[in-house]
């Protein structure tokens, strides 16, 4: 099977490249980007030589893409830019996992109002399944075009969906705070990212709603059967990668049901560990893992529960997840590819 | 006028070193420390080579330092052992200002609750007042034993106080996470401590109740004359100094009523900034400093106010506070030797 | 075939498990240490809990080990320990890949000398080839004792051997500055390898000479047919991972024919990377990966040439490297489980 | 005294900020930089909030500024630039400490040849004496236009210069090796020096002949009464702030008489701190002091001295050296605005 990678030029395309030239179930066939084209892959991302060969990167025209002999392409474009490709590929019945937000949000308007621009395919938007495979059902494999979760909705989801499903948390009142390592803005060369701004620096970020509030209300809302608001802030922590995140939410229930829903929810779930209670996820145990930790306390004095996850921002948060995706939509084993 | 520092070969210590020596206004004497008498200073700290000459780390004798000269002494002993020599110095009428938490709680039984042994001093527990410089009222200066804040709870009371005496924010249901430099858990020799283990890593730790929830919920309740139970988690972050704090509160006024309450309570004080609203505190910016940079947000959508501040966790949070302190008392210029 | 790690509680017996459990050729059957016997694998390395499911460490008894069907040994042990377990195995007729220092050096008088104490199994030195291999020859595979070599001599000799055996450059006065990150020190529980102490600083250690120059001089002079005294001076870096080199030598050959010796030497081995000149090797390329990156510039005025490497000190600089040994000595795949 | 920074948007003008701000003896009557004019200083540099009040930068205009009521200059230019401020100042009688690389080298030919353009202020250069104040004679003093050295020439004259002029080391092949925070690069938002790239990493750069080995060769050419042709190979090491140097070279003394001589000269140097042989000098403990470590050790199999060093490249490497020479121009206390 041929897979291309189209904008790949930041970390998440970094990772993909990875991840995909040593998959045992697929070829790597184009990596493309407009402002690296002609360059080989190994001389921009010299963490790679070992793998790449000779590849090249080629100049990202959808057209061509959608006449070419490739069967799945991996968008990891900024938003509104991706639809400019998922469109034609998609008309021209190719496969397609994106990674940017355009097909996240459930609506057109949700997605004006988040990111102020009218929804650049939103004739797509019906036929495209959010997918974070824990979560989401079995249809969703026949689907051509897939959503792939940002990082901090993905951190979040994955302790809390279980919980709002089952009735074991109030949907209202949730509080979190999110830590994400640097490599969460990606590639961007801007005097706000450069090292002796980010090192030993601890800071909040993007306060009251961050870009991706939508996203997460919007999948916890579905979960719960309820319009669901919640506070989050997320932060930038002097490392280069990894997210951890800490939620505050009213129980429902003992702390025993919390994690016997977990429990049942990620039996034999390869990527989700439930941690015992007491024990805290750590952003270095994920790095360089597919995997989201996860773990609970309760508060016996404020009735709050308060859970902890963590994931690596470039794999779970993206990446890995894409390519998590892949092999359960063409049936290769689950983690193929993701150890 | 002479100082002592009593316990001096953690980082607290450290840094009180750092800032008498170079104090205008008074001379550091002597500096004890069990594990390193007979040692020089300046081997020992070699970032202070240049500040300390051929100062000696002596031996910690309560006795003997009850009778020496020194006119004021500063603790930076773990729990517990302070009190061994805050008793004694008392008694000779000595001047003691305790980075420990001896002093730090209201009540000997809050203080067995929190630390799981008997308060070694109880009978000392209504002389010592609990200051922070910009929040506590003007009598304490004639107190000779005092009790210096920890970094979480100072990180915390500065920006909330003002609102909570005010009632311009509800004094239930507060959330707040928090996040550490390493060197908040001291020089501690610890696998948990070591390099590899830290760097790249952000987690939450010792929730649902750490140590400093007493001390918070004490002062945070004395401020709001009722009882006060938060929420707080701390986080260790990968970095050796500072502490970001992140509040989720309930505001009873708008965000123009907060920022007239706090401009007014922190108008004339060198330490406290108070940055326009959507500019966030960070650790980079106050590290070095005895600065406390603070800011908050609303969030119209749920009615939180979010606050943020920043400190450094040695400084501010520690043993700048103890010179500011002292500056006070003595009537030196309250910014002397912090700057 | 059944493989065990003997050792395994610190960062490159860390290293090993995860590469050994995921091997495609390889089963790990036994993890053993003294003082984790009994404990998860996947609660004491918490990055690895989804690679090791139930497994235990178990306790390291040489006599057993030496009785049990399990057909390679890892030895990740401190020299002098690394000997009680090698000879009852060797006896045994199991194949053992030592990564400890105890058969890296050509005589029992050598390694006294840089050991400080006779060598703990004289007998066996004959026996064990020291294998880096893109530079050893093609009997090693049969033996069955076999020296992996250490961090630092690996970053040296993959750039120098290949020259001093062409005759290229003089094997006098060759000066090397090297970089290593902390886990160079494994998992040191010491004050001087505390966060606080290695963040943000940059120093050497271990001067004029390092245990580590011994092995580099044995190696270099066996590859130049001549006594080789070099001036070794290693650093620590405020980093987890990597290894970087630099040295200086003088040429006796152009840069071109410096660049073809490399070439030829390394054309066909998957695990070195010669960087074309002016283009310098990067810890950040290397870490997570088996590879030597490699490059040389020359200045005309002085007549030296400088060379640059790179490798990750616990995989091409301890475990993968062991790993890579395994693979050719038992005909797998060369990069098998080591991409 | 009034004093002024110009192009003060940068790490090293950001540092003179900070020391002109809080020293006892001079006024910072402005801070100028074209990119930023109008902006207040302490929203720019929200480090130094508490010590800037209300300071705005304005714009550099040499002819203004030659007509203004200021005293002294700090000029933190790129080189080249510096120049087009030095010449009508020089002209208007004013004073002037260039941190630039302007005059820093003996002849306009040598700064053509490292520069790649014409000295831009030839008729200057004999105006100008270049100082480090620890080895430049007495004259200098009366100089009103001064050359401040470089980082990692500072690094290397301070332990090599003394022993040059002694005699006691041989002046032909030095070889040096020097490891720098990313703070040497300056605020250069570059993709070269975003977090991610930087973070985890270590590698040379710039070899074989760095801009600044001019400087290094033409000072310690003067030293040694000989052409000087040294070996030098920096290095980027992720860390903030602090330079590292490691220097191989051959003796004409013994270890004692070096240690005398660095004795000798550094006796009554506030600056300089001789460590004694086997302690090695630590960019963590330099850091945030005006300070330079050394020591040195001799290999007695190779005949080498091996000298290491340490200083914060920010302050004695740059912005602390320029204020310590203002003090010794103007007769205030050496260490004043520096402890």
């Amino acid at each position: 099977m041929k897979t291309a990678i189209i904008g790949a030029s930041g970390y998440s395309g970094e990772e993909l490249v990875r991840l995909l030239s040593r998959h045992p179930d697929v070829e790597l066939s184009a990596v493309t980007s407009r402002s690296l084209a002609g360059k080989r892959v190994g001389d921009q991302m010299p963490a790679l030589r070992h793998l790449v060969g000779d590849l090249e990167f080629t100049a990202s025209d959808p057209g061509e893409l959608a006449q070419s002999d490739i069967d799945l392409f991996f968008l990891a474009l900024p938003h509104g830019v991706a639809s400019e490709f998922a469109d034609p590929l998609f008309q021209a019945a190719k496969s397609v996992i994106d990674l940017s937000a355009d097909f996240r949000l459930g609506s057109a308007s949700l997605y004006q109002a988040s990111y102020g621009q009218p929804h650049p395919a939103p004739h797509l938007l019906e036929a495209a399944p959010y997918v974070i495979p824990e979560l989401t059902g079995n249809n969703w494999q026949q689907a051509t075009l897939i959503a792939c979760p940002g990082c901090y909705p993905t951190s979040i989801q994955i302790p809390l969906v279980p919980l709002l499903k089952a009735g074991l948390i109030e949907h209202q009142g949730i509080i979190i705070n999110s830590y994400s390592g640097v490599s969460g803005a990606g590639r961007k060369v801007d005097e706000n990212f450069i090292y002796c701004e980010r090192n030993e620096s601890m800071k909040a970020y993007g306060l009251p709603t961050h870009r991706h509030v939508s996203e997460i209300e919007d999948q916890l809302g579905q979960a719960a059967f309820a319009d669901c608001i919640v506070q989050f802030s997320p932060h930038l922590a002097p490392m280069s990668r990894g997210i951890a995140t800490t939620m505050v939410v009213k129980a429902k229930a003992t702390l025993q049901e919390i994690y016997t829903c977990w429990e049942k929810a990620y039996a034999d779930k390869p990527f989700v560990s439930v941690l015992k209670s007491g024990t805290f996820p750590d952003t270095k145990h994920v790095t360089g893992t597919n995997r989201c930790d996860l773990s609970a306390v309760e508060d016996s004095r404020t009735r709050n529960l308060i859970i902890t996850s963590a994931i690596d921002n470039l794999l779970k948060g993206a990446s890995g997840q894409a390519v998590q995706i892949m092999n359960l939509k063409y049936g290769f084993e689950e983690t193929a590819g993701l150890t």
